[in-house]
């Protein structure tokens, strides 16, 4: 195993995958510098962007690599990608097509803020939650 | 389980830890709106963020909860916290007292870029590298 130390100054692209096979990947988007999404890719998903320069992602819930766009239209092209020191995240900045980046017609995936200093129960409390597009329009395919 | 839908338009914090009982966490800079780091919080860490309003992480290599600066005096004061879609992610825009987030004493941890839009072997360049404080200093108490 390489030492932590050549792992943060190195300049090969060595991704720490989880025991999934799994890397954390952030896209913002490359206008506004807003947060988007969380995902993450494997191995191919990753090596598919670098190449074609727009996002693949490797969904958890239906173990299966799949295109951002691929459904919604709504694709990422990568402006600038980077990894973090451990290389176990990736961050993309990207320009986003269509109006949104989350299923739930959102632009951002992060619509709801949580109060902060408080205890005990926690009511949650929308933020830019306004729906960019209609979702069933998009994904509803029947 | 709850449906979907309602995780997504709930307004009740229900986090969906991983199996490892933990949710990603994405830290950006309020000033700035940088990316600062990606790291994990259980349930605990979560809770003391939220009461506390300073960032609490749970450290997948050391196996403990931390809080972000008990060593190195670099606290996250967080000025809003949300959550995303399906609830397995948390944002918070913090203050970052100090020089910088990242342990080898960047600003940011992603301070390497990789090349898009070719294939085979990637080598990273370094973007934003610059040490903003040196980690020997702040972290070594031999």
């Amino acid at each position: 195993m390489a030492k932590t130390n050549d792992i943060e100054e190195s300049l090969v692209l060595a991704p720490k995958f989880d025991a999934d096979g799994l890397v954390t990947c952030i896209a913002t988007d490359a206008g506004s510098g807003e947060l988007l999404m969380v995902a993450h890719m494997n191995a191919e998903a990753l090596r598919r962007t670098i190449e074609t320069g727009e996002a693949w992602y490797f969904s958890r819930s239906r173990k299966a690599l799949w295109k951002k766009g691929e459904s919604s239209g709504h694709i990422q092209r990568v402006v600038e990608m980077r990894v973090d020191c451990d290389q176990d995240a990736v961050w993309i900045n990207v320009e986003q097509q269509g109006a949104g980046a989350c299923h739930t017609g959102r632009r951002s995936c992060f619509y709801r803020s949580v109060p902060l200093r408080q205890t005990g129960a926690v009511a949650l409390e929308f933020r830019d939650a306004e729906k960019a597009f209609d979702p069933r329009a998009v994904y509803d395919r029947k």
